[in-house]
């Protein structure tokens, strides 16, 4: 018996075991296959490739085979990519950021529904995206009464066991056996009109089961696997970074002094990527205590906080680590258990409880306007970059939502800070504060024009603002004062890159 | 005593009454007040008027005069309108209908700020509009003890006596009396990290007390008054309407069919205007019983619905009738007060109970594009038309969200399907229906541009599906296929009205 093998205490279910071809057996061309997976943490590590053999084979025999594919978030190159690679995607949701796979949307190669992390599993519930004909979900073990030890990810388990006609496990035997206790797994949100509050008042605090429900007589097949997760690396904060982190951790304090928050702030979410790691980092070295964490994606910043005893609490739906901190997650396992809470992400991101428990919302954007509309996904209007994942989540319910990037991209050829978004995913009624290292633009209480100089003022590039200053004098020159533009200029900047290469006139 | 003295219980407050410009001369300069009023009902009759005379007399003598105001919704034209009409106002939020004060906007002259109507009150009380100086309240009568009873709208009057510094009431025996006891004032949402689940699991549930809470030291002033509210006419539905109402029904009817919605639907929110009343209409006869709704503003057809019993509750913050359908209302009050309930609109609109209610979310817009974006607000990109309203709070957590609209406006020359909407305040993410004359276009679980060839076939009017189509296939030829637009082109048609009035090519 395996070290996997292990992993099942339930004796039944031991007996399902069978190998990764036999599971990808049981998908058919055109399926929706419900797939775990959330930042690159607690996806399938051997499925998807069998099945992207099988697809392979079915198109080389000249016959088709493509797969609906519906996860938490992204995955990896395990397994979007290598089903990428397959052409084996007709159709994914709610997120991703595979290169491959985005390549196949942007050239219309494959469908992609980009759809808030919060709304994909009651939509898939209530059946707005057909049925769910097999869910293939990784989890750390099985207990003896055949109840799932989640992962490292939790994302839409709950929903995918439970709407799927048939599940596929994956137990991962690197996944470390002392998760077991660090879930919480409410899964009694159900459908309208049967539904209760939801009891959570606090960020850390536990109001379920640390165990996946799933119907055994559902399970056609168990594989085993040994295999990490992505864990990538992060960069160290740059210079960059650690500007837009030492301005919302001035904001707090600011914040704090005013009255307006409590001395340990409120719970704090934060995007995925370097500069939300940064803002974390630096909070690590600020004049608070006591924070709590509510977010979607644990990363090593959120790590260290609780670790050096900065945080008390963290709830998350996902860890993704860096190798290095995975190893000291894995060492300080036994004092994390209680301190990191790992919630389906219909909790971590729904609306109900980011709005009641006030979270401090930090997302990153591609670019925002001079009216504080923010574009999370479309590179130059068109083309996808990953997904919105739970930016909108946090952003429309937090009780304050900042959004960060750097001034400028693509060395200084393209600005952050546009005359109108390229495309629309936070709208100016969601966007509260903006932060790149030039400044910070505190848009609360204010009307579009105040707004337009605030942004320009404090957060484009100092190349770029006699630029937006123009734009922005001559649309008010144009009338209609309340939100000025020329509609026929306003995504010139974004054609001209097109054209040219840069956004500035040569 | 006149009648509305009558309605002051307490002895003391009864010493209170002054003179509108007794309370005008409560306003200075600068401050900014918090005042009742949505949709039309319940807003202050007299004391606004009194302050534009003031402001009209500091500006004969040279002097500045204007305030900031906040209210639940619109007023009407005793209150907005007079107010704006002596450039009395400075700053307004978060929604305004008049015809001066938007000219007003969109010449620059007043600031305004467009806010989700479900998080004004959170933003106000946690200061992110500076202090309130002085709220000023309709009510409809003030008991023994000192509560107030709520005249026909609720709004924000919770929060605003509960944050302003000094509080003025207009008590207005216009109001019937019988009102007492129909409303439901949940008043401990409170900020967090304090905060507890709201306890609402039924759209017709009541949860707390009929009476508004003010502390009585604050109470500065009572004015008397005894006029009615707007009470604007609705048109009759007319074909274009019809034809959008039965669509709608018929959708329902397949969703029931399907087994995605319950016999009796799930709470029914309605935006404001006459198409909204032409589907409420056009429920009167379909083959839905039971019905509940849970609504911002409740309307004629509500009304109508409710009293014919096809209606079993419906939840409101604000009763904005036709002066014929007021009569029915005062008429039945006395069965009606347990089958109607009065809501904070922090309530009415809040995401917790939004997304646990699983409403049905029906709102109108100005225009949506080929990708199912929407603008609500917005003429031609720069001109404020009224607000978002509630749209968003509903549109982004109900269980299903339609957008509808005629298909075109002023007799051809403006297309409501657009190649890129002018303003986007319901993204891609939050629209799930879109409804014309023409058609419906169903968007759940579609990608971009199978939603573009949907909206594009079902809801366009034939005079611009061509033209939309040229658009569409170009955008596709020209690359970036995950969204195809063609960004020196995608807001020619709102060019080509501003500059020809016609968004056709001649």
């Amino acid at each position: 018996m395996t070290n996997a093998a292990e992993r099942i205490q339930h004796a039944g279910l031991r007996q399902k075991i069978i190998s990764a071809e036999q599971a990808a057996a049981l998908i058919e061309n055109g399926m929706t296959v419900g797939i775990s997976g959330f930042t690159g943490a607690g996806y399938p590590k051997a499925v998807p490739a069998a099945i992207a053999e099988k697809a392979q084979a079915a198109h080389a025999a000249g016959k088709p085979f493509k797969i609906r594919m519906i996860t938490g978030a992204s995955t990896a190159d395990e397994c979007d990519g290598v089903l990428a690679r397959a052409n084996a995607i007709s159709f994914r949701s709610p997120f991703q950021s595979d290169p491959t796979l985005r390549n196949q949307i942007n050239a219309g190669d494959a469908a992609y529904m980009d759809v808030h992390l919060s709304h994909i599993e009651q939509q898939v519930r209530a059946g707005f995206f057909g049925d769910m004909d097999v869910a293939l979900v990784e989890v750390a073990g099985i207990t003896a009464d055949g109840k799932l030890i989640p992962s490292l990810a939790v994302g839409t388990n709950v929903t995918w066991l439970q709407k799927a006609k048939k599940v596929i496990l994956e137990v991962n035997a690197q996944q470390n056996a002392k998760l077991e206790g660090m879930a919480d797994i409410y899964d009694s949100i159900g459908l309208a009109p049967h539904r209760k509050p939801i009891p959570l008042t606090e960020a850390g605090e536990r109001i379920a089961t640390p165990y996946l429900h799933c119907d055994l007589d559902k399970i056609a097949g168990i594989v085993l696997t040994d295999a990490s997760d992505r864990n990538s690396k992060f960069a160290d904060p740059d210079e960059m970074s650690k500007s837009i982190a030492a301005q919302i951790i001035d904001f707090f304090s600011h914040e704090v002094k005013m009255g307006r928050l409590p001395a340990n702030l409120l719970p704090l979410q934060s995007g995925v990527g370097n500069v939300a790691n940064a803002v974390l980092a630096g909070l690590q070295d600020g004049p608070f205590d006591n924070l709590t964490g509510y977010t979607e994606v644990l990363q090593d910043g959120m790590l260290d906080l609780i670790l050096s005893g900065k945080m008390v609490s963290a709830s998350a739906t996902a860890l993704s680590f860096s190798p290095e901190a995975l190893e000291r997650f894995n060492k300080h396992i036994d004092e994390l258990r209680s301190k990191i809470i790992l919630r389906p992400q219909e909790i971590t991101n729904n609306p109900e409880l980011i709005r009641r428990l006030g979270i401090i919302g930090m997302n990153a954007m591609i670019e925002a306007d001079i009216y504080g509309n923010v574009n999370s996904t479309h590179i130059m209007g068109t083309r996808m970059m990953n997904g919105i994942g739970g930016s909108g989540d946090f952003a429309r319910n937090a009780y304050l939502s900042f959004f960060v990037s750097p001034s400028v991209a693509k060395g200084g050829a393209i600005s952050c800070i546009v005359p109108m978004v390229s495309h629309h995913d936070h709208t100016e009624h969601d966007v509260m504060v903006l932060v790149t290292e030039q400044g910070l633009a505190d848009l609360r209480g204010k009307s579009p024009r105040e707004r337009a100089r605030l942004i320009i003022d404090n957060c484009a590039h100092p190349d770029y603002r006699d630029a937006l200053r123009d734009y922005f004098d001559r649309a008010e020159k144009a009338g209609g004062l309340h939100t000025p533009h020329l509609l026929n200029e306003a995504l010139s900047w974004h054609q001209r890159f097109v054209e040219t290469g840069d956004m500035r006139v040569k």
